[in-house]
C-alpha cells in the first residue's frame, strides 16, 4: 500500500473507521491499571452510583478510538506524531458490551511555515454507541510529512 | 480516609502527584494494543525517524498521568466522572526509561446550576521528564458530589 502524504489529504473528507464491541474484561483491566476509580473497577460501587453499572475509563474509550483511527487511516499515512488536542469530550458513559462506531473528519490542512518537509492536519474523531448516542469527540492535530520529504 | 467533597476543594491548590519511571515493555505493549504506529512499536523504523528511538503513545503518557492523578488525589474524592478536557498538549516526546513527574493544580470550582448535589472542578495536569521538560499538559473538568449529596 502506498503511503499517504500531507499533500494527499483533502479537507472535508469523512471516513468511517469501523466499530468495536467493548469487552468487559479489557475495559476493566485498562481501568485497574490506569484509572482505578470505583465507577470503573468496582461493580458494587458502580451499581449504586449515578451510572448504575461499571463504565469505561474515558482514557480507555479514547484509546479504542485511537486504535481504529490508526487501523483505518493514520497507519497508512506519513504521520510523525501529534502536538495535541484542541478538546476532548466524553459526552455519554460507555458500558461493557457497548459497540462503538467511530468516524473521522478532516477539518483543515495547513503546511508548516517553519519546516517545509511537513504539514498539519486538524481533524475530528467522533464515537457513537449502538443507540446512536455520541459518547466521545475530540479535535486534534496530526503532523504528516510531505511527499518530497522522503 | 475521609472522602473529599466538592466544597472541600480550594482553587489554586497545587499537588505533587509523584513520579513514574516508564518501563519500555509496558510503554510498547500499550502502543501495540491501542496505537500501533511505527514510531511507537517498531524500533528500527523509530530509530530512523525524527525521534531517533521509539516514543510513547500520547495516550499511554496520558494514562500514566491519570493513574498518578487517581492515586494522588481523585481517588480520595467523591468524583463521579468527567465531561472532558479543554485541551491536551503532548509537548515533547516521552522515551522508554524516562521518569515522569506529575503535578495537578485546581484552577476553578463552580457549583452546578441545574443539579444542587454536585459541582465542577476545572484543573490542570502537567507532566515533566527527568530533565524538567514539560512532556504533557491537559486542562479538564471533574464532577464532584457535594457533602450533603450522600
Amino acid at each position: 500500500m502506498s503511503t499517504i502524504y500531507f499533500e494527499d489529504i483533502a479537507e472535508g473528507t469523512v471516513r468511517d473507521l469501523g466499530s468495536y464491541a467493548v469487552p468487559k474484561d479489557e475495559m476493566m483491566a485498562f481501568a485497574e491499571r490506569y484509572d482505578p476509580q470505583p465507577i470503573h473497577v468496582d461493580e458494587e460501587a458502580a451499581a449504586e452510583s449515578v451510572f448504575g453499572a461499571v463504565i469505561a475509563s474515558g482514557w480507555y474509550t479514547a484509546s479504542v478510538c485511537m486504535r481504529l483511527f490508526v487501523d483505518g487511516f493514520l497507519g497508512e499515512t506519513a504521520s510523525i506524531g501529534s502536538p495535541g488536542l484542541d478538546e476532548l469530550a466524553w459526552s455519554e458513559p460507555v458500558y461493557a458490551a457497548d459497540t462503538l462506531l467511530v468516524k473521522n473528519e478532516i477539518l483543515e490542512t495547513r503546511p508548516s511555515r517553519s519546516r517545509n518537509d511537513r504539514g498539519y492536519v486538524r481533524n475530528q474523531i467522533r464515537a457513537y454507541n449502538q443507540d446512536g448516542d455520541e459518547v466521545l469527540e475530540w479535535t486534534g492535530t496530526n503532523i504528516l510529512l510531505r511527499r518530497d520529504a522522503d
